[in-house]
Order: C-alpha cells, then structure tokens, then sequence
C-alpha cells in the first residue's frame, strides 16, 4: 500500500519579481509525502506557468501517477514509468519522494546510495533579478558569501543592470538572457559580456532558433548554456554544436533519475552541465544538490530567494553547496 | 584503508573455442577482494587480448588504482576517477567490487541500492560457436531452456552454419558477425537472414567501417548492433544512423557505473541496448544482470560456457535472468 498527501505552500519572495507582463511577490509550490512501509517520502512540485502547468493539475497528475505505481523502490525507472504527459514537476516530486523512501528504508543518504561523491559538491550562484539599478546594487550587497552571481538579463535595461551589479562587486557574473536576445543583438554582446567579467550566457536566443545558435556559437568567446532548448535527456543530441552546455532543472525534465541521464548524455557530447531551480522550497532544491557533485555549475538558488522556507536540508558554506547527512534526501521540517 | 587481494582463476570452456588463428580450451580471469572497514567486495576481471590486456596488465592496474582511491563509497565515479588508460576490464573489476561493497553496506542487493526493478529481468540468449555442423547442432541440443541462441559467425562456413543452426530449432536466431563480413557480403546475405528467423546482427562490418555501416543500414530489414564499433558512452553518438543498437559489455566500458551512462546515451538517441559478456564466472556476468532490467536484449551467458565456474548469483528460470537477493551482488562461492 502506497499513500500519497499532497497540500500547496505558499513561498514568500524576499524581492517583487518583476517581468514585462507583471510583478508578483509569492509562488504556490506543492509538497508531496508518499507513506509506504512506514516510511513517508517527500517531494516537492514547482510547476512551470509558461508550460501550461499549476499546483492543481500536478496534485491530479500525482494521484494518477501513484495509483499506477507498481514498485516503489524502483528509483530510478518507476517516476517514469508512469508519467503523466506534460506534467514534469509532478513527475520530480514522485521521483524525489521516491528517492527519499529508499534512503531512508537502507538508512543512508541519498548521495551514499546513489555512489556520488559529497565532498565534490560546486559552488552556487546567487540570482539576481531585474530590477532598478538601485535595488540591484542593493540585491548585490545581500548576496554576502556567494561567490558568483547570476543577473538576469533580456530586457531594454540590460546594460544598465548589468553595470549596475559590476559597479558594486567584482564577483565573477552569469548572465542569463531567458530567450530575451536576437541573434544581432546577442552577436554585439558578446565582446562587452567578456570585458564585463561574464563567465556564460545562458540561453540568449529564443528555444527554437537552433540554427541561429549555432551561428552566435561559431564566433562566441563565452560558453553558452540551453535552459529553455533542453527538457529531457533526447533533447540533447540535437544541441551539440549550438551550445557549449546544458542548465539541467528537475522541474523541466522529471525528477533526479532523469538529470542524471541528462548528465551522462551531455558529458557523451562533451557538453558542460549546469543544475538549476525554480523557486522552490529547501525540499527541491536540496534533491537537486544530492546531485551537484557530478555537475560543472550549481544554480541551485531558489529556497534563498524566500523568506518563509518551511524545509531545512542543504546548506551554504563560504559559497559551496553542503550536503545534509540525514536520511535520504536528509530534508526536515525548519525548527523555529 | 583499504585491502586489496586479487588471485588469477582458470575457466575450462565446455567447448574448444575455434577462431582463424588457433583454438583454446580455458580463459584467464582474475578475482578481485577489496576489503574496506571489514566488508569484502568482489569483483572480475576478464582481460581482452585483442587489445592489449591480460591477467597481468589487469593486476599491475588494480594496485595503481585502489591506492588513489579516496572515496570507495562514490560507486557511482569513484573507479572511473582513479582508472588506468587502456585497462577497462580492471576498471571493470573495481567498479564492481565498490559496488557490491555499497550494497553489502547498505545491507540490500545492488539493483535495489540502484533503484532498479528485478523483476523486469529479460530472456538471455546462448551463444553457439563456430565448430563444423555436426558440433554445432550437438551445442543446440544443450542449449535447452533458452529461449533465443546467438550464432557466431563471420567465416567462410556462415551458411553452414546457421543452416545447422535452423536445421534442429526454431526458436529466434541472433547473429555476431565479429566485424567479419564485407559490405557486399552483409548486403548479399541480409534477406537471406531474414528468411532464416534471424532477428539481429551483430557488428557486420570492421569497427572502422562507419561510412559503409550507414549505407548497409538504410537498406538492412533487420535492427544492427556494435559491439566492436562502441567501448564507452562518448563512442555513441557517432554511431547514431550507423547502427541501431550497441552491446555493452563490462570488460569493454570499465565497469557498471559507464554501462549505466551508456544505456542513458544509447537510449536518448534512440537506439536499443543489449548487455553482453565475455567468457566470465558468475561474478562478473551477475554484476552485470543487475542491469539487465534497463536493457532490451541480454546475452549473458558467459558463466554458462564454462565447466568449472567458482562463484554462484544470477540464475536462469525458463531462459529468464533471475536476480539473487542477497546483500551487494549477491555473489558467493559455489556450494559442493
């Protein structure tokens, strides 16, 4: 007998998030527990607006996927196996529930049961939205230990923002364009991106310009990550030549046992790996840590950038992910 | 610390294994025991002449290997890390002594620490060797309970051969070509193959003969395999259009944690996967069957072509893997 909870937490915004469409200052995310055996597993879903997902229609997608579920502790196939389409945030949080079951029925960590390396986690970058260039001055204050920033860039204040976060730091910067850029406009970037310190783009061009990539890749004196050209691990094969890496999230691509595919794929292609977030709760985002050992950049962010995280698990040390050591995914509810 | 013990054992093939060269009746592996806070892991090694390695080789790079080693818990990196270039079957041994170190550890069989589901086991195929016509129908009749045979051929009595083959069964023929055929001879005996029941080829042409795989697969009714063509997870992609299957084999790739990226690499390409042996105990061909569940087609039956095998794990119920469910691989000394 599998049994599945599910109830959606509201996650609290330290800073407004802005976009040309709107603002808003929280996000719905829903947290999962699967009880079997007497164990009960956590999960967590950030569904993606733009790919048509929501809290309610991933808790209709886990309720299908846990009712066809045959073989809990099969980890790394049974979140897979039966997936809803488009529902891949509901797919994560069964595949992450999943793992935390089987760390905590063998009483190991998820990294000891997966044979990753703890020792070999990466730094995180720390996000910096759009915003005035005061408060981003001010959001790069905040951002104390972390040792790379990550600004947000694609809109008509780029520039500005941009010298902004230079003006007050010398850190090392990624700069991600969210499909912001023309080919033109990413092509005039580039020399000024490299003066300014940037170490990668993230995904300048729109998710279906391939060919235009390949171009910007030819001349690029800056690694180039897919974020939004690259879901699951079959997408990868056809963006070997158009970027020079991938910015894996388990929202996009389905759970952990995915990522790692996606991680063996793009190294095959001799392509860097990139572990990224939604905003999440310190739930997600510390399964996707479990993982940063095998990774070349870790973004994992999102439970920094809320205010009423109701999770502990992995931490932040002089900027290096560290991994809790409990159970499983070690995750707990936070003590007050 | 960590103790490493490793011992040479003799296998007695039932049958002399004939080849243009010469024939033999015995193969060399070597036993690995890595001892790590008073656990004992086991692991093989089967070294493959055509390239360079032996039972020797394999010994002097297990030493090198297991004293760079840092972190034997990592299973899933931790061989390919410290591995020495052109010795994969001592990798191979490595990989899989830390990993069935994990499982005994963790105190759960090595497809449970994986997340695998045991019972999505396939059928093994038995291979028949090259012998004249009489011989190999002798070898049909013992081939019993499986339920498809694989026929080596690649020499100038092929015909003969499987007609043979045909002449006593009906069950589902594979054929390991051994990088023995033409284009024109490929091309010449495909329909005929089919004709016969033949439902796969093995590596029809020389390894290097990419350019020519891709024009025998445009015209090939029947699904082709590398088996020479692929070592490890980053010879896959440029095989994609060339063949529409790999053989992964341990001695080949280094070890369980490679074989699990290259099924990720195969798979995202769209290609099928079949796991295959060389002539080993059961050691190393159950630490293989822990993967099997992952795989389309299993040709594991090197334990099987052996009259002195030392160890016993995997079994075969009705031509299907059956996984031991003992703690790690499950292996031990066979009983009396």
């Amino acid at each position: 007998m599998i049994r599945l909870r599910h109830f959606q937490q509201q996650l609290e915004l330290t800073h407004t998030f802005r976009l040309a469409r709107g603002a808003s200052d929280t996000r719905q995310s829903l947290v999962v527990e699967l009880e079997h055996e007497g164990l009960v597993g956590l999960g967590e879903a950030a569904p993606i607006a733009r790919y048509g997902q929501d809290c309610e229609s991933a808790a209709a997608a886990l309720e299908s996927m846990v009712e066809r579920l045959t073989q809990p502790s099969a980890y790394d196939t049974a979140a897979n196996e039966v997936a809803v389409p488009g529902q891949p945030a509901a797919e994560a949080a069964l595949d992450m529930a999943l793992c935390d079951l089987a760390g905590k029925r063998l009483g190991a960590p998820l990294y000891e049961v997966m044979g990753i390396d703890a020792r070999q986690t990466p730094v995180t970058s720390f996000t910096i939205g759009m915003d005035t260039p005061e408060v981003v001055a001010a959001k790069v204050e905040e951002a104390g230990e972390y040792k790379v920033l990550k600004v947000k860039m694609g809109s008509e204040e780029d520039r500005e923002i941009l010298e902004a976060v230079r003006a007050v730091t010398d850190r090392p910067l990624r700069v991600d364009a969210n499909e912001g850029w023309t080919l033109e406009g990413a092509l005039e970037r580039l020399e000024w991106l490299v003066s300014m310190g940037v170490e990668l783009v993230e995904q300048p061009l729109p998710a279906d310009q391939l060919e235009e990539m390949r171009e910007l890749r030819r001349v690029s004196p800056l690694p180039l990550f897919a974020d939004e050209s690259v879901h699951r691990a079959a997408d990868i094969p056809q963006l070997a030549g158009a970027f020079d890496g991938i910015n894996i999230k388990l929202m996009k691509c389905g759970g952990l046992a995915e990522a790692r595919r996606m991680i063996a794929v793009a190294r095959a292609h001799g392509m860097q790996v990139m572990l990224g977030c939604m905003v999440e709760s310190s739930l997600a985002i510390t399964a996707a840590a479990h993982l940063s050992p095998l990774v070349d950049h870790a973004d994992l962010d999102g439970n920094l950038l809320i205010t009423n995280d109701p999770f502990e698990g992995v931490t932040v040390q002089a900027g290096r992910l560290v991994l809790p050591d409990g159970s499983g995914l070690g995750v707990r509810p936070r003590a007050e």
